[in-house]
């Protein structure tokens, strides 16, 4: 193998790929990343073995082949380097590289060894906007369990129906929902539940560049494929239970505010409510909600801030978490929240999203 | 109690403090920080045990009082709050605050169970330029040594003599020394060695409104004072090794670097010098320098950096990390290297700054 390359293009790619490595003694290969030219390109990927990721850069491809080269080393090489390009060339199994003022020669091992990442078929089931993807993603994951109780409810649903794709997850304590609108009809129906790993990463990948992102499905496995790069991941198997039930039909409160100094009152009351489990109560009046947080322990706080509420006078108690969990992914500057009763699940709306809607379970009021 | 004062100057005054401040369960009252009303001004002082720290902030005093408050919810409380000014108003042992939008009641525990932070003389045995104590402990206490076999090297030494100060710290694999010139004479010669820690969070605290630091000198404690600050910390007992023998005398060869691609070659070796101690080699000619890396597992790694060279040529070999250390604290665009030979310490000078001197003992070349 004898190829070259930007120093540029290839920091990026190993950026990309590098996140995927691991640091295990059993199997060294998987702490290596796979280079390999192919038609013309140089492809370069790694594996957990429950993500695989693949990446291509352009370069000038001299002669053909494929090593696996431990992948921190070779990030910090290409991280220090600051010559223009880089020239790499294998001889049996160590990879030479050189560079205006850097020469580099790295033991590898055989390309053979490396796991193979399951292929799939070219056909996309779908393609979506990156970034619409990206912040469907921002607003839904971090909502997932985090126990392995349920493995379903350790996933972001996928449900595409007609044209519209819904993102549910839920850890039974709060719901997230995003709706994406598809520009052309799925083929089908179909549920699809995703590790909310696969698709944190991906969204930490996607960047300006993505513009589409297609989405490929085949036996258990799913592949996300966009600019250069495509990443496949296991599914989670099993059926997502069926959420619908719990968003309420009606309320009978509104309360609408503005973002940032409700999520600032929040913040705070979270300080006092450390050693009550989070446990804070909103105090609903005609122009105000005051947010209430009381520890026998530390003390207590009380803040303060502007509301428009319509219907009932309520109080009501949350998990200051779960709250800050959606107010950290929310962009509209305005949101409003919605209640029917002290305890029944209560509804969190950005003003500017309708196509996003967060439910949250209360906690029991003193 | 009973005071207002701005939020800015709240947090500013907090953020000092609470960095000595731990989490012990054994002692509950060193979690906090003790709040006094003082002629006038609002002292805010912690300590854990080894370092005390006081600062003074203006506000309104409308009546005197002292009460300790766990540290980092009151450093919560002020650093979430947008609103101007707070108001505090102690009633028993609770610490009420409240500002426009916020209000909290905090449980204290009683002044009198917080540890007295140790008097000292009010005369200063000298002053110093803030930015330039500051300086010279960022080029020396890095050197000092971590673990406690000889408790004297774990500190800095402060050697007055004359109108001359040096600062000097080792752990006997290499050594920093900085030379400060007093304003005025100090009243007598004397050494100090002070706890690195002590060291190093004075750096961080003083900023540029600090302007000049007096030195104050106690029964085996020594005193900062500077802006509206005072740490006062204990003294190392025992006697400093004297280390002018191991400063080399005369070299034989002279090398003059860049510091930024120097520093860079350095780093990209120390990557493949990992598995083999750090040993880095350098290679002079007469135009360059050669920095190798040679780890029979990983793999090598060869940088040239420009570089002037006169007297003999060398072959020796170092620490990179010890290296890297001093690199990270000079700001001197270019270095010089002074070697006698591959088995004597090694001297590496900024150009610009003359009164730096830093010395690093050679590891074996194979």
């Amino acid at each position: 193998m004898k190829f070259s390359a930007t120093v540029e293009k290839l920091n990026k790619g190993i950026s990309i790929v590098s996140r995927f490595v691991g640091t295990r003694v059993t199997l060294p290969v998987l702490n290596n990343v796979l280079i390999a030219t192919e038609k013309g390109r140089i492809k370069l990927s790694s594996t957990d073995l429950e993500i695989g990721i693949t990446t291509w850069i352009t370069g000038k491809v001299d002669q053909d082949g494929a090593i696996t080269i431990p992948s921190r080393l070779l990030s910090e090489f290409i991280s220090v380097n600051n010559d223009p390009s880089i020239n790499a060339q294998l001889k049996d199994s160590t990879l030479k590289l050189n560079s205006e003022h850097f020469e580099a020669q790295i033991n590898g091992i055989d390309a053979s060894e490396f796991p193979l990442i399951p292929k799939l078929p070219t056909t996309p089931f779908t393609t979506l906007s990156a970034a619409e993807f990206k912040q469907a993603i921002l607003q839904t994951s971090f909502a997932a369990a985090l126990d392995e109780t349920r493995p379903v409810l350790t996933g972001v649903l996928l449900r595409f129906s007609g044209n519209v794709l819904k993102m549910v997850a839920t850890d039974s304590y709060r719901l997230a929902e995003k709706t994406l609108k598809l520009e052309r009809k799925a083929e089908k129906d179909l549920d699809l539940i995703i590790p909310t790993r696969t698709l944190n990463e991906l969204s930490r990948i996607i960047d300006e560049e993505s513009d589409k992102i297609q989405i490929i499905v085949g036996e258990n496995q799913v592949l996300f494929s966009f600019a250069n790069t495509q990443l496949t991941s296991r599914l989670i198997e099993g059926s997502f239970p069926e959420y619908e039930g719990i968003i309420p039909k009606e309320t009978q409160t509104k309360i609408k505010l503005k973002t940032s100094p409700f999520t600032n009152a929040i913040k705070m009351a979270s300080f006092f409510a450390r050693e009550v489990a989070n446990n804070i109560k909103f105090k609903s009046t005609e122009s105000s909600l005051q947010i209430i947080a009381t520890s026998p322990q530390v003390g207590e706080n009380k803040s303060e801030v502007e509301a428009k509420t319509s219907g009932k006078k309520i109080e009501i108690s949350f998990n200051a978490k779960f709250l800050l969990d959606v107010l950290a992914n929310i962009t509209s500057k305005e949101i409003s929240l919605e209640f029917l009763s002290p305890t029944s699940p209560g509804i969190v709306r950005p003003e500017t999203q309708k196509d996003y809607l967060y439910i949250i379970m209360p906690l029991k009021t003193d």
